[in-house]
Protein backbone atom coordinates (compact mmCIF):
# COMPACT_ATOMS: atom_id res chain seq x y z
CA UNK A 1 0.00 0.00 0.00
CA UNK A 2 1.59 3.65 -1.25
CA UNK A 3 1.90 6.17 1.94
CA UNK A 4 -0.50 9.25 0.98
CA UNK A 5 0.34 12.22 2.94
CA UNK A 6 -3.61 12.91 2.72
CA UNK A 7 -4.58 9.36 4.40
CA UNK A 8 -7.40 10.95 7.20
CA UNK A 9 -4.61 9.19 10.34
CA UNK A 10 -1.98 11.60 8.30
CA UNK A 11 -4.42 14.45 8.83
CA UNK A 12 -4.95 13.78 12.34
CA UNK A 13 -1.53 13.98 13.08
CA UNK A 14 -1.48 17.56 11.55
CA UNK A 15 -4.34 18.64 13.76
CA UNK A 16 -6.12 19.15 10.01
CA UNK A 17 -9.16 16.62 11.42
CA UNK A 18 -10.17 16.24 14.61
CA UNK A 19 -9.37 13.15 16.83
CA UNK A 20 -10.90 11.51 20.54
CA UNK A 21 -7.45 11.21 22.26
CA UNK A 22 -6.48 8.43 24.75
CA UNK A 23 -2.68 9.02 25.00
CA UNK A 24 0.12 10.58 23.17
CA UNK A 25 4.15 10.69 23.42
CA UNK A 26 6.55 11.81 21.14
CA UNK A 27 6.50 8.99 18.73
CA UNK A 28 2.94 7.88 18.73
CA UNK A 29 -0.79 8.79 19.38
CA UNK A 30 -3.45 7.11 20.26
CA UNK A 31 -6.71 7.98 19.56
CA UNK A 32 -10.76 6.05 19.67
CA UNK A 33 -11.87 3.90 16.36
CA UNK A 34 -14.93 5.77 15.15
CA UNK A 35 -16.08 2.80 13.65
CA UNK A 36 -14.99 0.64 16.98
CA UNK A 37 -15.67 -3.31 16.45
CA UNK A 38 -16.32 -3.08 20.30
CA UNK A 39 -16.88 -0.19 22.89
CA UNK A 40 -13.29 0.92 23.85
CA UNK A 41 -11.59 0.24 20.13
CA UNK A 42 -8.35 2.17 20.38
CA UNK A 43 -6.24 3.18 17.44
CA UNK A 44 -2.22 3.55 18.27
CA UNK A 45 -0.90 5.14 14.96
CA UNK A 46 3.18 6.18 15.18
CA UNK A 47 4.24 9.86 14.58
CA UNK A 48 6.38 8.51 11.79
CA UNK A 49 4.78 7.99 7.90
CA UNK A 50 4.95 4.87 6.84
CA UNK A 51 1.80 2.71 5.45
CA UNK A 52 2.29 -0.55 6.12
CA UNK A 53 5.01 -2.15 9.22
CA UNK A 54 7.70 -3.23 6.85
CA UNK A 55 8.72 0.75 6.04
CA UNK A 56 8.34 1.64 9.44
CA UNK A 57 11.61 2.30 11.43
CA UNK A 58 12.41 -0.37 14.27
CA UNK A 59 12.52 2.90 16.65
CA UNK A 60 8.76 3.82 15.64
CA UNK A 61 7.48 0.10 15.55
CA UNK A 62 8.95 -0.58 19.46
CA UNK A 63 7.43 3.42 20.47
CA UNK A 64 3.94 1.79 18.70
CA UNK A 65 4.30 -1.73 20.74
CA UNK A 66 5.25 0.26 24.07
CA UNK A 67 2.20 2.50 23.91
CA UNK A 68 0.29 -0.35 22.96
CA UNK A 69 0.98 -1.93 25.81
CA UNK A 70 0.08 0.63 28.04
CA UNK A 71 -3.54 1.65 26.52
CA UNK A 72 -4.79 -2.31 26.28
CA UNK A 73 -4.17 -2.17 29.74
CA UNK A 74 -6.34 0.92 30.39
CA UNK A 75 -8.62 -0.24 28.27
CA UNK A 76 -9.28 -4.30 29.70
CA UNK A 77 -9.30 -2.12 33.01
CA UNK A 78 -11.73 0.48 32.00
CA UNK A 79 -13.96 -1.69 29.71
CA UNK A 80 -13.85 -4.38 32.13
CA UNK A 81 -12.79 -6.81 29.66
CA UNK A 82 -11.89 -10.79 29.55
CA UNK A 83 -9.33 -10.22 26.68
CA UNK A 84 -7.82 -7.87 24.71
CA UNK A 85 -6.61 -8.41 20.55
CA UNK A 86 -4.20 -6.38 19.18
CA UNK A 87 -4.09 -6.50 15.70
CA UNK A 88 -2.29 -4.55 12.38
CA UNK A 89 -2.99 -4.81 9.14
CA UNK A 90 -0.92 -4.75 5.75
CA UNK A 91 -2.24 -4.49 2.52
CA UNK A 92 -6.21 -4.75 1.87
CA UNK A 93 -5.47 -8.37 1.44
CA UNK A 94 -5.12 -8.33 5.05
CA UNK A 95 -7.72 -6.05 5.72
CA UNK A 96 -6.09 -2.64 6.15
CA UNK A 97 -8.48 0.79 4.81
CA UNK A 98 -5.78 3.72 5.70
CA UNK A 99 -2.45 4.13 4.39
CA UNK A 100 -0.73 4.74 7.73
CA UNK A 101 0.30 2.36 10.09
CA UNK A 102 -2.30 1.29 13.19
CA UNK A 103 -2.50 -1.14 15.86
CA UNK A 104 -5.90 -2.39 16.66
CA UNK A 105 -6.80 -2.50 20.71
CA UNK A 106 -10.13 -4.18 20.63
CA UNK A 107 -11.30 -5.28 24.21
CA UNK A 108 -13.33 -8.98 24.36
CA UNK A 109 -16.25 -10.03 26.10
CA UNK A 110 -16.40 -13.70 26.92
CA UNK A 111 -19.70 -15.42 24.05
CA UNK A 112 -19.67 -12.07 22.25
CA UNK A 113 -18.79 -11.50 18.44
CA UNK A 114 -16.96 -8.43 16.91
CA UNK A 115 -18.89 -5.86 15.10
CA UNK A 116 -17.36 -5.69 11.49
CA UNK A 117 -14.20 -3.51 11.04
CA UNK A 118 -14.95 0.08 9.90
CA UNK A 119 -18.99 -0.85 9.06
CA UNK A 120 -20.75 1.52 11.41
CA UNK A 121 -19.86 5.35 13.11
CA UNK A 122 -20.12 4.99 16.83
CA UNK A 123 -21.84 8.40 18.62
CA UNK A 124 -19.60 11.17 19.40
CA UNK A 125 -20.86 11.28 23.29
CA UNK A 126 -20.17 7.79 23.53
CA UNK A 127 -16.72 7.71 22.45
CA UNK A 128 -15.59 10.83 24.72
CA UNK A 129 -17.13 8.79 27.87
CA UNK A 130 -14.85 5.72 26.90
CA UNK A 131 -12.42 7.94 26.27
CA UNK A 132 -12.39 9.64 29.37
CA UNK A 133 -12.84 5.82 31.69
CA UNK A 134 -9.84 5.07 29.73
CA UNK A 135 -7.60 7.73 30.39
CA UNK A 136 -8.59 7.62 34.23
CA UNK A 137 -7.53 3.71 33.64
CA UNK A 138 -3.62 4.94 32.27
CA UNK A 139 -0.99 5.27 34.79
CA UNK A 140 0.09 9.06 35.73
CA UNK A 141 2.61 10.85 33.94
CA UNK A 142 5.45 11.59 35.41
CA UNK A 143 6.30 14.99 36.73
CA UNK A 144 9.69 16.41 36.30
CA UNK B 1 -4.88 -15.99 31.94
CA UNK B 2 -2.04 -17.32 33.91
CA UNK B 3 1.18 -18.22 32.76
CA UNK B 4 2.04 -22.14 32.69
CA UNK B 5 5.58 -22.71 32.71
CA UNK B 6 4.60 -26.21 31.23
CA UNK B 7 2.97 -24.41 28.07
CA UNK B 8 4.08 -26.22 24.59
CA UNK B 9 5.68 -22.98 24.22
CA UNK B 10 7.80 -22.83 27.17
CA UNK B 11 9.13 -26.43 26.46
CA UNK B 12 10.13 -25.30 23.14
CA UNK B 13 12.10 -22.16 24.57
CA UNK B 14 13.53 -24.87 26.75
CA UNK B 15 13.99 -27.33 24.19
CA UNK B 16 11.68 -29.94 25.68
CA UNK B 17 9.62 -29.86 22.44
CA UNK B 18 11.03 -29.63 18.84
CA UNK B 19 9.45 -26.61 16.28
CA UNK B 20 10.23 -25.88 13.17
CA UNK B 21 12.55 -22.58 13.96
CA UNK B 22 12.79 -19.38 11.68
CA UNK B 23 14.29 -16.83 13.76
CA UNK B 24 15.77 -16.70 16.79
CA UNK B 25 18.15 -13.98 18.73
CA UNK B 26 19.02 -13.24 22.68
CA UNK B 27 15.25 -12.16 23.38
CA UNK B 28 12.99 -13.64 20.89
CA UNK B 29 12.10 -17.25 18.78
CA UNK B 30 10.25 -17.31 15.91
CA UNK B 31 8.32 -20.66 14.97
CA UNK B 32 6.00 -21.94 12.45
CA UNK B 33 2.90 -22.91 13.62
CA UNK B 34 2.15 -26.02 13.28
CA UNK B 35 -1.76 -25.51 12.79
CA UNK B 36 -1.23 -22.06 10.26
CA UNK B 37 -4.01 -20.45 9.26
CA UNK B 38 -2.65 -19.53 6.06
CA UNK B 39 0.94 -20.85 4.43
CA UNK B 40 3.57 -19.02 6.11
CA UNK B 41 1.81 -18.39 9.36
CA UNK B 42 4.79 -17.60 11.81
CA UNK B 43 4.50 -17.16 15.79
CA UNK B 44 7.00 -14.56 17.28
CA UNK B 45 7.51 -15.91 21.22
CA UNK B 46 9.47 -13.55 23.93
CA UNK B 47 12.03 -15.31 25.30
CA UNK B 48 10.53 -13.93 29.26
CA UNK B 49 7.52 -15.67 30.33
CA UNK B 50 4.69 -13.80 30.91
CA UNK B 51 1.13 -15.18 29.56
CA UNK B 52 -0.48 -11.84 28.45
CA UNK B 53 1.10 -8.28 26.30
CA UNK B 54 0.40 -6.84 29.86
CA UNK B 55 2.73 -8.60 32.19
CA UNK B 56 5.78 -8.85 28.90
CA UNK B 57 8.68 -6.43 30.08
CA UNK B 58 8.67 -2.98 27.78
CA UNK B 59 12.06 -4.20 26.78
CA UNK B 60 10.79 -7.80 25.56
CA UNK B 61 7.52 -6.51 23.61
CA UNK B 62 10.03 -3.98 21.86
CA UNK B 63 12.15 -7.41 20.59
CA UNK B 64 8.68 -8.74 19.64
CA UNK B 65 7.63 -6.11 17.58
CA UNK B 66 11.31 -5.84 15.86
CA UNK B 67 11.66 -9.54 15.02
CA UNK B 68 7.70 -9.35 13.90
CA UNK B 69 8.73 -6.49 11.46
CA UNK B 70 11.44 -8.29 10.30
CA UNK B 71 10.12 -11.72 10.17
CA UNK B 72 7.13 -10.62 8.19
CA UNK B 73 8.78 -8.88 5.83
CA UNK B 74 10.68 -12.16 4.50
CA UNK B 75 7.23 -13.84 4.93
CA UNK B 76 6.07 -11.66 2.77
CA UNK B 77 8.43 -12.01 0.08
CA UNK B 78 9.09 -15.60 0.58
CA UNK B 79 5.32 -16.28 0.26
CA UNK B 80 4.58 -13.61 -2.71
CA UNK B 81 1.51 -12.61 -0.17
CA UNK B 82 -0.31 -8.95 -0.83
CA UNK B 83 -1.21 -8.35 2.53
CA UNK B 84 0.14 -9.75 6.07
CA UNK B 85 -1.74 -9.91 9.33
CA UNK B 86 0.23 -9.22 12.66
CA UNK B 87 -2.19 -10.58 15.39
CA UNK B 88 -1.58 -10.74 19.26
CA UNK B 89 -4.30 -12.09 21.78
CA UNK B 90 -4.84 -11.94 25.00
CA UNK B 91 -6.88 -13.93 27.34
CA UNK B 92 -9.19 -17.08 25.89
CA UNK B 93 -11.93 -14.50 25.55
CA UNK B 94 -9.41 -13.22 22.86
CA UNK B 95 -8.91 -16.03 21.26
CA UNK B 96 -5.78 -16.84 23.00
CA UNK B 97 -4.64 -20.86 23.19
CA UNK B 98 -1.56 -20.92 24.51
CA UNK B 99 -0.65 -19.04 28.30
CA UNK B 100 2.78 -17.52 26.55
CA UNK B 101 2.29 -14.28 24.93
CA UNK B 102 2.84 -14.79 20.79
CA UNK B 103 2.66 -12.56 18.07
CA UNK B 104 1.41 -13.96 15.25
CA UNK B 105 2.46 -13.27 11.25
CA UNK B 106 -0.53 -14.72 9.01
CA UNK B 107 0.09 -13.81 4.98
CA UNK B 108 -2.81 -12.58 3.14
CA UNK B 109 -3.63 -13.20 -0.51
CA UNK B 110 -6.52 -11.03 -2.38
CA UNK B 111 -9.80 -12.88 -1.93
CA UNK B 112 -8.68 -15.69 -0.05
CA UNK B 113 -10.04 -16.53 3.37
CA UNK B 114 -8.18 -17.79 6.38
CA UNK B 115 -8.24 -20.94 7.79
CA UNK B 116 -10.23 -21.39 11.57
CA UNK B 117 -7.58 -20.66 14.34
CA UNK B 118 -5.79 -24.06 15.47
CA UNK B 119 -7.92 -26.31 13.89
CA UNK B 120 -5.57 -28.26 11.78
CA UNK B 121 -2.27 -29.44 11.88
CA UNK B 122 0.22 -29.06 8.89
CA UNK B 123 1.99 -31.40 7.01
CA UNK B 124 5.81 -31.43 8.86
CA UNK B 125 7.87 -31.63 5.29
CA UNK B 126 5.67 -28.45 4.10
CA UNK B 127 6.32 -26.43 6.83
CA UNK B 128 10.16 -27.24 6.80
CA UNK B 129 9.78 -26.58 3.00
CA UNK B 130 8.31 -23.03 3.50
CA UNK B 131 10.60 -22.67 6.17
CA UNK B 132 13.29 -22.91 4.04
CA UNK B 133 11.75 -19.58 2.08
CA UNK B 134 11.58 -17.55 4.73
CA UNK B 135 14.69 -18.39 6.10
CA UNK B 136 16.35 -17.28 2.79
CA UNK B 137 14.32 -14.03 2.23
CA UNK B 138 15.98 -12.84 6.15
CA UNK B 139 18.50 -10.48 5.78
CA UNK B 140 21.97 -12.60 6.31
CA UNK B 141 23.31 -12.02 10.10
CA UNK B 142 25.85 -9.65 10.71
CA UNK B 143 29.49 -11.14 10.65
CA UNK B 144 31.41 -10.10 13.74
Amino acid sequence: MEYDPQNPFARILRDELPCVKVYEDEATLAIMDIMPQADGHVLVLPKEAAAELFELSEESAAACIRTTRKVATAVKAAMGAQGVMIAQFNGSAAGQTVPHVHFHIVPRHEGTSLKPHGAVAADINRLCEIAVRIISALPAPAVA
